[in-house]
C-alpha cells in the first residue's frame, strides 16, 4: 500500500524520539492510519555528526528546504527551533501543498498570526500539541475540546527546567546557581539556561495558548516576562512559612476585554492543586465559564514525550489524508477571519498581592520609611516579619501586603529605592491566591 | 447564512446545559464554525413538564424517532441516556446520514462496537467526550493526541458521586449512608444511587477508555466492578494510618496481551496525585510509552461540563461540515477493521497487596487460625493491628499483605469464612502502590 511520506527537518533529541516511535511502532501506527508511514528525507544541520541509523531509503541532506520542496514528501515535521529558516521553511511547505507539524514554540509565538493564515489559505494541516507541555493535550483541549466554551483564564507550569530548578530550590534549600547546576549535570537544563529560567519559553508557551484561547493574535511583547533567577533560598523559605510554594506560572486571563499575558514567579498556596506539581513535571489550568477549572498534568519535554506529541499529530493528520478529510478544518479553534484582537492588560494594571523582601540597616526608624512609602501610596500590609539581628550589616525585612496596584507599588519600590535605604535591591513576588488569578 | 441544524433528545439537566450554551454563547460559535447553530428539534420524555424556553421555532416532540429522521436535523444530540430506545435511536440517526454525539456512556458501553461500526461505514462522526469525565479531554487525548504512542494503562477516578462520598467519609469520619445522604442533599447522587456506588458508572467509563486505548472491542461483563457501599469509616481511618487514601478506582491495563478491566475500592499511597483528587472531581491518569503519564483532572458531572463537552463536539463536527471534512475521520483511534480483540484478564489472576479486616472475637488462637490460613495458601502478612478488646464482643483485626495472587487470597479467604470464626464477612482492599497497578 502506497505510505504516507513524511520529511523530517532536525534530527536532534526530539527528531531521534520521532525516528524511535516510527521504529518501534510502525505496524501499530500503519493499522491505525490505514497506510503506512515512511520517513522519506530528513534535514540535518551537521552530514558530518554521528547519528542513529535512518530507515532504509531515506536521503539525509544538510539543506532542509529540498525537505520542503520534495514533491514526495506529504507532511514536513520540523523539530529545528528557532525563528528562521523555521519560518521560511514552515512558509514553503505550506505554499507547496504539505501538511506542517512543528514542535517550534517559539515560531508559533512570534510568527504564529502568520503561519495561521497561511495555513487557513493552502488548505493543509498544521499540528503543533508538541509546541505547549509536550504530549499533555492542552492544544487539542483548548482548540476542540472546550471549541463550544468561553475560555476565562489558562495558566500553568510550563517550563520543566525552570520548574525542576525550583523544586530543587524548595526540597533541598538550595540557590539558584546550585539547582541550575544539578539540571544542567542531569540534562534538564541547556548550557545556556536563558530561555527557560528567564521565562521567555513560557511567555513563548501562553502566547501561543492565549491565542488560541481568546481567539486573539497576540502581540509577543506584550507578555510581561520574569524569571526566576533573582529567587534566593531565603524567599522560598518565607513562601513556605506563610502557607506558599514558589512556581514560575505563565498566565492568560480575559479581564473587562483585555488579554492579561504574564509570565513570573508566582507564590500559590501550597493546598492548591498547581502548587504540587513539582520536577521537570508541566501543568496548565484551563478555566471556562460552563466546564469549570481543567487541569491537566504531564512531562512538558524530552526526547519521548515530544516525539509522542509530535508523531500523534502526524497519525491525526494522516487518517484524515487516508480519509479524505485532511485540510479541511481550521488550524485554530476559529477560521482567522473571526479572529479579533484584544488589548493588551498592561502588568501596571494588575492587583495582587505581594511578597516583599527589603534588604535594610537593622536600626530603629527604618520601618516607619518603609512603611511609610507603602503608606503614601496606598499598599498596606499584611504580616512583616524580620528575622535575625545583626550589628552593622543589614537585615532581611519581608512584608506581605493586601491587595495593591501594581503602579502603585512600583511607586513605592521606586520611592524606597531612591530614599537610599536598601542595600540590595527590593525582592518583589507576587502572590496568586485566587483560582483566577 | 444557512444554520447547522440540531436536534436534541433529551432535555434534562444536560440538555438545559446545551440549550444554556447555545442561549449565552451563539455569536461566539457561529463565529467559530463559520455559520450559526440552530437548535430546530427537541425530543423530551414527558411533553407536560415545565422546561427553560426552547429557542423560537424549535419543534418540540415526545417521539425521539421523529428528531432522528428529521431532514433538516444535521446533528443529533442524545442525552436521554440508557442503552434501549437510545442504541435504536443512535443507529436510526447514523443511518440517516446523520452525525451524533452522546454524552451516554452506558450505551458505548453496551453496545460500543456496533455504534463505532454504524459510524465508519455511514461516514458520519461521533462525539462521545462527555461520556468520560465531561469537559476533561480523555478521549481526545486517547484518540489524537496519543495516536502515535502505545498506552499501558489508563485508571482514574471517573465518577464524581462516589469520590465525593468518599472525600465525606474520609474528611468528616461519617458512614457511607450517612454520607450518601448528603451526597443526594447536594444534587450529586441520585434517589437510586447504583449505578454510582456499585461502580457500574465507573466500569461503563472504562470499557469505553479501555476500548480507544487499545484498540480492542470490550465484552463489558468481563468488568470486575466492586462498589463502596461495604466500606466502613475504620476501614478509611485505618487506610490513613497507613498512609493511603481510599479512592474508587477503575483501572485499564495491558498486562501479558491481556486486557486487565476493573473498578473497586483501593488504597492508594496519600503522596500519589490521584490520591488527592477529592470532592466531585474526576480524574484519568494515562500512562503511554513514549509520552509517559499524563494526569486529566476536572468536574467529571453535572449540567456545565457535561454540556460544554457535548457542544464542544458539536462546534468541531459543525467546523467540519463547513470545511468538507466531516465523515472524514475514524470515530475511534484505528478504523474498525484494524480493532483485535485481546482477551480479558481475569481478576483471579490479579498480583497485588492486599488490606484485609476480620471481625473476629477476641480470644486467643484466633490470630493463629487466621495467619494459619493465609499462610498455607501463600499469603504473607506485612503488618497487622488489632484495636481494643472487648470481652465476649468480635474485635477487628487489620491485616496488610505483601504482593499476592488474587486466585490465592480468595481460597484463604474461603477458608477463613467456613471455619465459621469470623462474625462478619472478611473486608478486602486492594492497595495500589505502583504507578502502573
Amino acid at each position: 500500500m502506497e505510505p504516507i511520506r513524511l520529511g523530517l527537518i532536525g534530527f536532534g533529541v526530539v527528531g531521534a524520539g520521532v525516528g524511535a516511535i516510527l521504529r518501534n511502532n510502525g505496524p501499530a501506527l500503519a493499522a491505525r492510519v490505514g497506510r503506512p508511514l515512511s520517513l522519506i528525507h530528513v534535514a540535518v544541520r551537521d552530514l558530518n555528526k554521528k547519528r542513529p541509523a535512518l530507515p532504509e531509503g531515506a536521503r539525509l541532506t544538510g539543506d532542509p528546504f529540498e525537505v520542503v520542496n520534495d514533491p514526495s514528501v506529504d507532511i514536513v515535521i520540523e523539530v529545528m527551533g528557532g525563528e528562521s529558516p523555521a519560518f521560511e521553511l514552515c512558509s514553503k511547505a505550506v505554499a507547496n501543498g504539505k501538511h506542517f507539524v512543528t514542535a517550534n514554540k517559539l515560531l508559533l509565538a512570534l510568527r504564529g498570526e502568520e503561519v495561521y493564515r497561511a495555513v487557513e489559505v493552502a488548505g493543509v494541516e498544521l499540528g503543533f500539541e508538541a509546541a505547549v507541555a509536550g504530549a499533555v493535550p492542552v492544544i487539542r483541549a483548548l482548540r476542540d475540546a472546550l471549541a463550544a466554551d468561553q475560555v476565562e483564564q489558562t495558566r500553568g507550569i510550563v517550563n520543566g527546567t525552570g520548574n525542576y530548578i525550583l523544586s530543587r530550590m524548595t526540597d533541598e534549600r538550595v540557590t539558584f546557581a546550585e539547582a541550575l547546576k544539578g539540571a544542567q549535570e542531569l540534562g534538564y537544563a541547556e548550557a545556556d539556561p536563558t530561555l527557560d529560567v528567564e521565562g521567555i519559553d513560557s511567555a513563548h508557551k501562553i502566547a501561543i495558548l492565549a491565542a488560541l484561547a481568546f481567539e486573539t493574535p497576540v502581540d509577543f511583547s506584550a507578555v510581561y516576562t520574569e524569571g526566576i533567577t533573582r529567587l534566593t533560598p531565603e524567599d522560598i523559605i518565607m513562601a513556605g512559612e506563610f502557607g506558599y510554594r514558589v512556581k514560575l506560572l505563565a498566565i492568560a486571563r480575559r479581564v473587562d476585554g483585555q488579554v492579561d499575558l504574564r509570565v513570573h514567579p508566582a507564590m500559590i498556596p501550597a493546598r492548591q492543586f498547581i502548587a504540587n506539581v513539582n520536577g521537570p513535571f508541566n501543568a496548565v489550568e484551563i478555566t471556562s465559564r460552563a466546564a469549570g477549572a481543567n487541569m491537566l498534568v504531564g512531562r512538558g519535554a524530552g526526547s519521548g514525550p515530544t516525539a509522542s506529541a509530535v508523531m500523534g499529530d502526524v497519525v491525526d493528520i494522516a487518517r484524515n489524508i487516508v480519509k479524505g478529510g485532511a485540510g479541511k478544518r481550521y488550524p485554530m479553534s476559529a477560521p482567522v477571519a473571526a479572529r479579533r484582537r484584544l488589548p493588551a492588560r498592561p502588568i501596571s494594571a494588575l492587583v495582587t498581592e505581594y511578597y516583599l523582601r527589603f534588604t535594610v540597616p537593622d536600626r530603629p526608624g527604618v520601618l516607619a520609611e518603609l512603611a511609610g512609602a507603602l503608606g503614601r501610596n496606598g499598599i498596606s500590609i499584611s504580616s512583616m516579619i524580620q528575622r535575625g539581628r545583626q550589628e552593622n550589616e543589614p537585615v532581611s525585612v519581608v512584608m506581605l501586603t493586601h491587595k495593591a496596584r501594581e503602579a502603585d507599588l512600583d511607586k513605592a519600590l521606586a520611592e524606597i529605592a531612591n530614599s537610599g535605604l536598601c542595600a540590595q535591591p527590593t525582592m518583589r513576588v507576587r502572590i496568586v491566591n485566587d483560582e483566577r488569578a
